[in-house]
């Protein structure tokens, strides 16, 4: 193929990987790209355009999303013969949609573990029970038959709340934007944890709040720090992910869930609970959350149904004391006034029908396997020189490269192997690189871990023989999720 | 009836009617108030808790809404013989929910209005095609599919934008906070019509953002005091409803547009046109958004379908220049990732089958009776000192009592007449009250319009003559839409 005839702007504000997908796209529609021609491989485009790899490989996803292109393994990318535009839509490809053959980054289930006929019923019921009622405006705080149901969910994780304390939400995200616009005003002061979870750092950061971050420890916090920066600054609340941290994996230890609501009491703040992904739990352990030991109001809890059950759901709730009632209710209605009707009514019937426990047991059953795979081929592959953690639930596998070497420089090795992994650099306030990476099983099947951990084993090893890269990150805003 | 005991606590910012309802919840659950026996009269509970009629108002319709009572016409407010407690949620009565006869309040359509069969066709047909697919995260700009449609829905209204430049937004109130977001910063300035949605008013203070409120003119803002004000402020945009404005129902002349335009380039600022209800037009006047007189990229486009379609769908979009593509990207992440991947398939394959130009003629006929029966009944029985507009489309009529009167006393006469109308405060930056109020025929059928009409004359009537009144509006919180 002749070069491709491609200017990149690069300070229009405009992602790198937007302005290649665009330009792509049109020559594809022009004709001036031919059906089943090739696309130029992923090193050689980026090396020609000056950007890092990153930027091509999302270009092509997003051309693949788009289908303008398709894959064939081990011999690269090319164009469809026939795409989308002025068709209707068929995402029939869409579902088989690997942009990466061994993805350890993404924290989502793959929509082949999506209960989609349970979910299609429910619709069905709730439309023809509801009618035009399933698409009137809800509540802001949400439809009362779900939090009714919530509140019944809650009793197995030891929570008993009322219902006036349940607001439903469009994801956690939204939750965690939500309670920053109730809580936090620009000069404000937020702690948490160091490394966080990414989409709460922005949140937080576009509230124009101070960011305290305090480092994790293996059982949680580190209390010492934490009660030196109470006695300094006065935070408007503490974010924490205490169960199967995001990204690191860790749990609080029972001593320390105690020592922080004690904390939050002594220093009058709130703690920020996002409780991500208890469920998926691989030891009979029954961890429950903070807000079970919660006597004092100080605890706001987060929970979403994204990572467990469907992202594209958007449906998430939290638990709010009554003294911010008000602020939060105010917050949601500025936002978006009230989460979509019919999602609220679907996933009402869809927990009273029970389908949530028959869910979340199958997708325990699924995520062991991986698990126990995981594990059996890092202790094969993996350096010795890499340090990591077994947690023991969740999704996630927390990494350290020995000091100064770049998680960045890694990233964009795995790519150039079909491996995507996720850098540390995108779970810290201040960091711009750092050794640390993550890995997660949600959306590698179990047949590509072992093949996937040994071929990232191998990229390791050279790269600390060979430590010097030429690739510098800068078109990673994607990625925080 | 005993007389209730109840106790509200006035300063715990927990708003009084929710207080209220938990309450006399509370009391059916545990059956201290026995089935089809009759809540006490509004006015007599809210003289003896000395609140508003309004807190009590909105707690019976938040009881109805969720099945505790049902009202008789005439005769009051009753318990329910079975609540939907612990039994799976029948909302066959929400369908029915009318809290208040004369609706002159809501700006959305009522259920009955909803294409909820053609909708049902549209789901099943996207779960039967797309799978797991509908319930992935879909990319945070939104589905390329339904940008395209949106692309070729925009040509009628002389629109012609590129599918980069749409993002797909869960509503016309999350387009504005994300706008928010991405361009105002604390302490920053927006200039915006006076009146104008309360929700945007919330969404800018929500930023920390300067409003300057600029009177608006039968033929749109005061262009002198604009340009005024842009010699000495330097505002990050300029949010105007130009077509039939919310609340006055007014639309811009030619010229005005034109010089909007203009200082937008001269002071190098944005517009955000809020395109409200445009569709519903009752005359030939082909009336067009500024967005297509647009050639310097200096308005931003704001289109929700909740107005005109179904609320509870919770999307819309946005048009956005590219050089500011990356905030509001990373402005829509932190909000809550991405909209409804199954919402945004449906909506364009609704798009698609041409199901969308179907309902809104439907509309049009349906809103075009009650537009005339207003008229009609306006012009019969309205005092001669009300002052008002005929608007020529929309769904909004404004009103101004004689100086002096408070329209937030007159909204509490009519509720205790089972009439809503909104008070002119909820739309100014600065005012606590106004003699100003907005009626609107979105909610309320065409044979109830003539009736609700004379009823309210004659409580205006009697209003001018003594307008001393003890009411004070302080539960207003959720009135703003």
């Amino acid at each position: 193929m002749d070069k491709l005839n491609i200017k990149l702007e690069k300070n229009t504000g405009k992602a790198l990987y937007v302005q290649l997908y665009n330009q792509i796209r049109k020559m594809i529609l022009e004709n001036t790209l031919k059906p089943h021609s090739k696309l130029p491989p992923i090193r050689k485009l980026a090396s020609e355009l000056e950007v890092n790899n990153v930027t091509i490989v999302n270009a092509y996803k997003l051309l693949e999303e788009n289908d303008f292109v398709y894959k064939k393994v081990g011999s690269g990318t090319f164009i469809k013969d026939n795409h989308m535009l002025d068709k209707e839509y068929d995402s029939s490809k869409l579902q088989n949609y690997k942009p990466i053959v061994y993805n350890f980054a993404s924290t989502t289930p793959t929509s082949d573990l999506f209960p989609v006929e349970d979910f299609k019923v429910v619709i069905n019921s709730v439309l023809n029970r509801d009618k035009g009622g399933a698409f009137i405006y809800q509540h802001s705080q949400g439809f009362e038959s779900l939090r009714i149901s919530i509140k019944k969910f809650l009793y197995k994780s030891k929570i008993f709340t009322d219902i006036d304390n349940i607001h439903i939400v469009s994801g956690a995200q939204q939750g965690i934007d939500i309670i920053s616009k109730a809580l936090v005003n620009y000069g404000d002061i937020v702690f948490c944890e160091s490394p966080t979870y990414g989409g709460a750092i922005a949140a937080f950061k576009s509230r124009g709040a101070k960011i305290i971050d305090i480092n994790l420890e293996n059982d949680g916090l580190d209390m010492r720090t934490l009660e030196n920066k109470l006695l300094n600054f006065k935070p408007q609340f503490i974010y924490v992910m205490p169960n199967f941290q995001n990204p690191t994996g860790i749990s609080y230890s029972i001593q320390k869930r105690k020592q922080l609501i004690d904390l939050a009491k002594k220093y009058d703040t709130y703690i920020v609970e996002d409780d991500y992904v208890r469920e998926i739990n691989y030891n009979d352990n029954n961890i429950l959350p903070i807000k079970s030991m919660d006597t004092n109001n100080r605890v706001i809890y987060i929970k979403s149904f994204s990572k467990t059950l469907m992202p594209g759901l958007r449906l998430g709730f939290t638990i709010i004391p009554l003294k911010i009632y008000s602020d939060v209710l105010t917050a949601k209605q500025t936002s978006d006034i009230s989460t979509s009707a019919l999602i609220q009514r679907c996933f009402d019937l869809y927990l009273r029908k029970g389908l949530w426990e028959k869910h979340i047991q199958n997708m325990n059953e699924i995520y062991s396997l991986r698990y126990n795979t995981m594990i059996k081929s890092l202790k094969k592959y993996m350096p010795k020189e890499i340090q990591y953690n077994i947690p023991y639930g969740g999704l996630g596998f927390w990494f350290a490269l020995p000091e100064g070497f770049s998680s960045i420089k890694l990233h964009d090795l795995c790519i150039n192997n079909d491996i995507s992994i996720v850098s540390g650099s995108n779970f810290y306030v201040n960091k711009q690189d750092s050794n640390n990476f993550r890995l997660s099983i949600a959306s590698i099947s179990e047949n590509l871990i072992e093949e996937g951990i040994a071929k990232l084993s191998k990229i390791i090893s050279d790269f600390l023989q060979n430590p010097n890269n030429q690739y510098i990150n800068n078109d990673t805003s994607l990625s925080f999720f």
